[in-house]
């Protein structure tokens, strides 16, 4: 998994019809500081997230084990929304406080 | 899944048997702003894509978990044509305004 | 696999209810003398790693081969701690020494 | 998929089973215009490609989809042999033009 | 698959159980020449392969296509030991002279 911010959606009309009703959101990737890197996915939602929120998300196969997901052609679901992480003991991240 | 745009064909008469019939696009990748970016895919296309929109294609074995490109040796296809996308809020690609 | 070390955990209440109970440790990557490299990632622990320990990690499906990662939206496991490695015959790691 | 250039072979008498009989051919990454980049990679040949040929190959459980890599440790299949290709309407390769 | 040559051992007691008795490998990545390039990675042996010797892997889901990895936590097997192999009909690796 990969730790990565919410920053936008994407809109689709015209699209596999397995994929009806699923919301796509565009991650940017972060590094241990909760600091931009380069690099942006789009993803499926599985957990409700919102722009702004920290997240973990899976790629590949392991894109497709969640409910709506399931038998798609989707690679990256989110599967987690992120309250904190710690590194070397040390908080790097607490929502609400490094927002 | 990633952003990416539509710039090419490719032809095939010499294929894998299960291939025949699809049609691979080539794509450029995009970043966030709809610039292309270092980096172009072949994939199949799902969705009656053309040339010049913006689309999103799945990966690796979800590659595959379409009608047309199931159980075959594919690992990419364009699953979305895009009408718009947003960061923070705000539109950075609305198709027939950015094109 | 990769060498990576353990560097840390990410906490996460509002999950795939599929992930309740797994802890998801954040791995630093490492090089071949056991230095750190850029490039971070998550994955869930199967062999009770803890912070400081060299581990071997799998990802994508692979990494849902193991009871607790079974069918889940998991792309990298720990599977191993890392006792000692060598090159051309000479150790580079061993635990307990190089940490 | 990618486009790729057939450049070599490799030989192996000592080698998992079920590969017997395979040819593993060298590919070279080309950028849009046919010019080689940087990367290559081993391919097992479904096409009967030869040195020299334009190719497209799929990575990872795709490379696993054709009869002769079926449940076989292969990761990349060359699964077409490219006649041409255009970008914006524009061919920028023709098999026995530009080679 | 990818031409890499075997650098190394690694050693762990505490490990997925499946695991067990399997050998893991360092690789080092080499180019066409044969020389070393960035990035190792650590793969199960499947052939009895040894260090100083040239090898093919395979990665991701295709890694545990051979009976010892089978349905395992491993994403990259050893799968053929490289005997030569030529760039443009010219030979550039040959074993027992390129060592």
């Amino acid at each position: 998994m990969n730790l990565a911010k919410v920053v936008g959606t994407v809109v689709s009309t015209q699209k596999e019809q397995s994929l009806e009703g699923l919301k796509f959101l565009i991650l940017q990737k972060v590094d241990l500081d909760g600091n931009d890197i380069d690099g942006s996915i789009v993803a499926v939602d599985a957990v409700s997230a919102g722009v702004g929120e920290m997240v973990l998300y899976a790629s590949g196969s392991s894109g497709r084990q969640t409910e709506i997901t399931d038998k798609k052609p989707c690679d990256a679901v989110i599967m987690a929304i992120v309250d904190s992480w710690e590194v070397n003991y040390e908080t790097r991240y607490k929502k609400g406080v490094n927002d």
